[in-house]
């Protein structure tokens, strides 16, 4: 019997049609791959997957896990002759325990929708990537996806206590625990976290949900310049203040985003800077705060009200559709020391001039986490040469600041090149080792990761 | 040529004397290997390192790395046949980047010298296990070493951004970064933090560093029973609180310090709360947390300077040194959830009565983390029988609760059985699989760990 007429037999839903196959075959990437997936399962449950694998592996058939396919480095990419497995459907909070503050929930639930429940028990998910309302868990958790609150409550990966994952060969394991320390055996968890469906399949997960601050208060304050704004940034950190959000944006973003909402943000400077506190002390702490951004200023302002402050970060919401809205967009994603983030927007600067492109750059300031945005018109996805090149510049320049490619989007497919040149080949021959032992037929999403 | 006369040639100091050998065979746990290591290195730098896992591997000989010796799961015993890897010479602290927050220091810096270090810059190395004076930060990260303040701030490996690695075979890698965030490759500092010397030999590591902060506000509470105040305890976290130190200790062990101590804290009660508050709103919190603690209190208190703090604090200081001071102890330590945690005191206490042993408690109460320690008298270190049928006992029990059999101490060598009733066939089958790849020749602290 063929490999598609076995797994129909086995699973809950198999799809063949070609729309289906290419829908399944693109995240938002953007790029496309050469060829269509055989087929997409739509798996409803653990038996699902574990049938999938297991037939996979007598076949020897490539599969690509997916979630929602929000994924912005190719991870989630199908080519010719794999099967797509898609979890998206196992999307049940299992358990919300507010005693021990954690979720249990299968691998489908949407980010925002998790978060919604737990505050429900005065809890939240911490991580907030920025497609909260549309990925997944597992698809946070195959990225080791950031967002704007990791600068005060870490990312994904902080939040995982255990996962039960499929292995390649349909074996169930259950890795970590529902207690918050514990130290029995390797760290498997996180070796899944961030593994970009490459070494087995999330299908459950325990997440640490943690108290909803009390009050969350806003402050923005606009520059001269971006290294005014990068320095003032540099300064909170020097003052050990502890902001639970601090974003930045450039003139260029500041320009876009004007003209796409009709607001007047460019005129106060050319960069923004917008702060949140949050916790008892928010008040103490968001005047400290501001008064901080305040000294180098062109102007300031502290949000009285709710309203007020979702104004102020509304600016940061709208920059990425505001470019979008006038073209196509490469979005990009390396990290620095914070100390250097001064230097990264001054060369991603020299490199839009370089290359002459749009480059927009907004950063997770208190991260070191800097989003260059590069712009562009053409009738396909794919980008202009002179975009590959600069994005390629500013890979270099992460490297030489001492940063790394990626800070939270993931390799994928797109940066294994780059990859390989951040971390050298004795580290990419342990991350071979490290696949061969745990999917020893290189059936999970090959070629992507590493 | 023979394997120690070529490694003396190669490393800076080998010592192959009957003392030496004694002393660099065993660690804090109390077991005794049956032989005697053949000879101990001394490594000054990476380079000595790199030598011997050279050599080691040519000549097939079983490595034990080595810090200050203070594990407790036997991680650090040599038995014959091996050679003692010791690189707690290596111990400088190579930068402090106040803007960053991250120290570089070789693996041999003693942990309290550390965070004294970072003091000085406004600063501190937030893990605290109570060896902190005397262990290495090489042996946190091989444990992945827990302490008081982790209720708040994580355990070691929150507080590593990345390692530098001697491989089994002499390669010497770096893992993560010196950015705060990342997603490059996979998570091969977690992996290797926790793994017991059985992956690789840490050389360097990045360490963040977290704020200095303004204050430290300390309460304490007894209560009638220890169930109650485990209750407390869990009705802050339902209360939403966030202590920094959150301790509980038992009857039998309030009684044992004021033997050794001469204080009276078993006159006000038979189990005591201790917790405290850090932060610009500390006045605040140990407030709301002592309204909690004093509910159901037969007794309670609030340090007003930090000598009564200090006070306070040295209840929980002294559990144990009071307890070594009248015999023997086998030192355990469970984790379970921590609403689970008056259950698991109970739970240790019918078995303290099941098997005729005295059994002292205490827990960091907010990590559900519960220190059981056997006291017994024995001529040997070997403790007597019904100390061992306790111990997994009380093993058995933090299973059944959805537990641990360690939170912070390692799997070493006395908790192997126990490891793989806990995590089952298939994840063990795993933990083989990456060992495997990483140390093909199975030269790294065998038989530890898994």
């Amino acid at each position: 019997m063929t490999f598609l007429g076995e797994l129909r037999d086995e699973v809950s839903r198999l799809e063949t049609g070609q729309a289906a196959r290419e829908r399944a075959a693109v995240d938002r990437s953007g790029a496309v791959p050469a060829g269509l997936p055989l087929a997409v399962v739509r798996a409803r449950d653990v038996d699902d997957v574990r049938a999938t694998l297991r037939l996979a592996s007598r076949h020897r058939v490539p599969v690509v896990p997916r979630g929602a396919g929000t994924g912005l480095a190719g991870g989630a990419l199908a080519d010719e002759g794999a099967v797509v497995l898609d979890v998206s459907g196992m999307d049940r909070i299992v358990e919300i325990d507010p005693v021990d503050e954690l979720a249990v929930v299968e691998p489908g639930v949407i980010t925002a929708v998790l978060d919604a429940e737990a505050a429900r028990h005065g809890l939240r998910y911490a991580p907030d990537p920025a497609s909260a309302a549309l990925s997944t868990i597992g698809g946070n958790i195959a990225t080791n996806a950031g967002g704007m609150r990791c600068v005060k409550y870490g990312v994904t990966r902080e939040a995982v206590l255990g996962l039960d994952v499929v292995l390649a060969d349909g074996r169930l394991i259950s890795t970590g625990r529902r207690t918050v320390k514990g130290v029995s055996g390797l760290d498997l968890t996180s070796l899944f976290v961030g593994s970009e469906g490459t070494l087995g399949v999330v299908v459950g997960a325990s997440l640490r949900l943690r108290a909803l601050p009390e009050q969350t208060l806003t402050a923005a304050a606009a520059f001269g310049d971006v290294a005014a704004a990068a320095q003032a940034c540099v300064a909170l950190a020097a003052a050990r203040r502890r902001p639970s959000v601090l974003e930045l944006l450039d003139g260029a973003t500041l320009a876009v985003v004007d003209r796409a909402e009709g607001t007047d943000h460019a005129t106060r400077g050319n960069a923004l800077v917008i702060a949140q506190a949050e916790g008892p002390d928010a008040a103490e702490e968001i005047a400290a705060i501001a008064d901080i951004l305040g000294k180098e200023a062109t102007w300031s302002e502290r949000a009285v009200d709710p309203a007020s402050s979702q104004r102020l970060l509304h600016a940061r919401r709208s920059a990425l559709p505001s470019i979008e809205r006038f073209g196509r967009a490469l979005i990009e994603d390396i990290c620095v020391p914070r100390s250097r983030l001064a230097d990264a927007f001054a060369g991603v600067r020299r490199i839009a001039a370089a290359h002459d492109v749009a480059i927009y750059s907004f950063a997770h300031a208190g991260d070191g986490n800097l989003h260059p945005i590069i712009g562009y018109d053409a009738p396909s996805a794919q980008p202009p040469a002179a975009v590959g090149r600069a994005a390629d510049d500013i890979f270099a320049l992460a490297l030489e600041l001492g940063g790394t490619v990626t800070g939270e989007h993931g390799i994928g497919l797109l940066k294994r090149d780059w990859l390989a040149r951040e971390v050298g080949p004795d580290v990419l021959d342990v991350h071979a080792s490290l696949k061969q032992a745990l999917d020893p037929l290189a059936i999970l999403n090959p070629g992507k990761g590493f």
